[in-house]
């Protein structure tokens, strides 16, 4: 489960694999989550991944821990994980958090979180966190997946490389397409 | 993984269970799924699901099936399957058809399907067809899951119950408000 | 997940992978169900598999179809798939399908099935359709695996290579051996 | 996981569970595989479960043992399990086994096993154990399911409740009705 | 996936569910995880969970949190989860971590780790952590189950209810029984 | 999931695979199981092990088995199996088995085994079997994995290489170092 650089290396899920007689105690380390994210972009949030990627011995265990940085107004915009439900706890400030399950209810569950409240946000739900507090907000979750991906929707839907066809999504939004075009600039 | 009547039967995954010798065929059996479904809408498409709702053997066995139906220029709008990849064949008609993978490429990746084609939308992604031709088009879909749940992205974000407060949505597509309230209105 | 012609190729589950940044939409895609099978042999019908072996992308998403094509009084006959449940939808024509359970019961369950019909067979239950009317008949069927397989009895067990011998087939069906010789001639 | 007589019961998987307090060491306990089974039948073996029917802690363990006694020339006929695989070991006498795999090679797999032999029979495959010494042999199996299944190829294709038709046997066996009529009077 | 205080209620592996129409956020919500544990015990450690006891609508989605408070010294003493692996990562002050792998290496890896450090603990294996500084250490830890389970060596083996004969842990730990006796004595 | 020299051969779960033409029966096949295993040692017991590491056909297959020898006043010292469910049947002599569930209980369940009596033991759960009787005593057992791993508790607590500090130790099992440190001289 662990990386090598050999590139023909025994390999699992993809990824390679150390002979267990080569493993060392940093293939299971990471260092730097207290590090505060940097939040000056549009959506004054920052997320730092902890998973596989980052940590080799991390590979078919099922789990991974991100840290989200949120500026005053910050928001993770509404996103999905295609491959696992995250549980969230916030360590510092205030969070108002949601997500809305499937069709055809779409009804949306809020909550207002503070310091040492945890939610969960099922697997492959739209969710998101808005930072309603005064101060930078700091939260900690972990997904049930090493590998969990993120699919934040608005870059999907309005910032695909290529663009996806403003006919389209002016269908799909009910809107002109001038309204799509000026969201896809945005992106 | 039978329908019972009783609501103290026995139950797997939440759904109820007949005891094995009370099973008949028709627990395993739908009907219909030649019948085109009415188009008559605001995106031309219409979908008709055969899952664990419709067949109750179908409880922990992994696979579901749906028709599509397309008017001209219908649109099975950008949706996504929490628990479940699909695999799509086009039975009448064309369609354009995608799916954007995770961040932070957010490719987007597209085909022209005609009868006979067969595409692959990978578990969690956005997605979409197109009805690109003049006729109508059917598509007949698998899911791997029983219940794989459908979130369909307008509805999900700008349709939600009650509504995602445009403030938030205003920042997660950066564009003002009152576009954010144009679009929810659709909904 | 995604086919490479390098020999030392990134692998999962055997088959190889793409680097994310080779794929193309042509990993996702297969063409040609719309195509009849050739039902012009012994039993009078004609299977199309579309699973990982076609369609690379398909690695680990636990889904497949397959069209099956029947000429009048065409049979696919008593088969299992080791790794999959089967659920099947008539395009054309009309068939009479069943299972049989596990022992001890080994209980038929049977259905006429007409065009729009669907049926399901449970994983690794021995099952059949056979054309009762008098047109080709078309299903199509999905597969809750990449990699279903197939055991067609009548070929595994009459039919192996070398062949099970003779003595042990009569004892299992509890007939002369010049019956079992008769039915392995066939195969 | 454990068994209650309170129809109402906590179940999981459709079997009841006891609450954990109620719990007791003879949950998880059976007794009398010692026991040599009955063989005095047409196929001269006899096979002794010990799954979650019988030991109700096995629920979702994942693994279940069998016994098999086999009197000389006694056949455990082809057969497969729809949710495990089986790995045998010989306690007494000797086999002659064998498997065969999927289409289209059908190839068969055979090997004589003496005491302390182990082989493998992977999940759904087509396979069968002889006796083919003189004296009674016995085999100690395992299976990775607390709930296997077991399909006896001859039970469930010539001796299903209600029989499947001869004229479906005839074409898939490809010999006269009247053959299948003989096989199917043994069952 | 939700509780239910009626005794009949739907569940899902043991636990209740709710009908998707009574569902409320709170389902998905805990507070208190901000709060420091009472460390003023023999080990100097507490270890506050948030799995699926504490968050009904965490059943099935294969995650947990705890909170791990250590006084200087405090020990979390060498354990295991059945059915987890854990990822840490440390909020405040410094701990000296370890786990050791299977049999037969039983090799050591350990790390020193440090604020904002992250280690992974492989399911099912030995593991430990202890604060080698001088103030309280705080860490959380991710798991990937609902109901990860945890074993305590020291209470599983030396403080089991009934206890487990001296005889057979002198034998284990190739000591005089009155050692045993001595560590028995303190759980 | 067939052993193959060549080190870029394709690999399933890090073990090689074979194309498959070139599998044989042998890759499906171990010897040896009924040779009682060497117990002139501290323990007085021994386990052949015949899993994914004896018999490559076993990859992906969920199930292995292993031997047990055990001299009179022979243990098979408490140790769990990170991923596996163990079934238990003894097939010469008497034992007396146990296993410890999770905090906070930690009952101990015990019962004593005779000739035909079959135990489980829950995975990851602490366990041991010794022998009460006068003569050697003999089991086979089932694990539900390939892989199952062994954790031995004395030998990964107080045996690992290096070994755990005798501080940890001690504050762990609540004695003075000396005894600690007597215990890991005996490892």
């Amino acid at each position: 489960m662990i990386l090598f650089t050999d590139p023909y290396a025994v390999r699992v899920n993809g990824f390679p694999c150390k002979d267990a007689k080569d493993v060392v105690a940093g293939d299971f380390f990471f260092s730097g989550l207290h590090m505060a994210g940097n939040t000056t972009n549009k959506q004054g949030s920052n997320v730092t991944t902890v998973n596989v990627a980052q940590i080799p011995g991390l590979n078919t265990m099922g789990v991974s821990l991100v840290r989200i940085d949120y500026a005053p107004n910050g928001l993770n915009p509404p996103h999905t994980h295609p491959r696992a439900t995250e549980i969230l706890t916030v360590l510092e400030g205030s969070l108002y958090v949601g997500f809305v399950i499937s069709n055809h209810e779409n009804k949306l569950f809020t909550k207002v979180l503070n310091k040492g409240d945890v939610f969960v946000f099922p697997q492959g739900l739209v969710h998101f966190q808005f930072n309603n507090g005064t101060n930078n907000a700091v939260a900690l979750a972990a997904l049930s997946s090493q590998n969990p991906g993120v699919i934040t929707v608005g870059n999907a839907v309005f910032g695909s490389k290529p663009s996806i066809s403003d006919d389209i999504l002016a269908k799909a939004f009910q809107v002109d397409k001038n309204i799509i075009d000026r969201i896809q600039a945005q992106f």
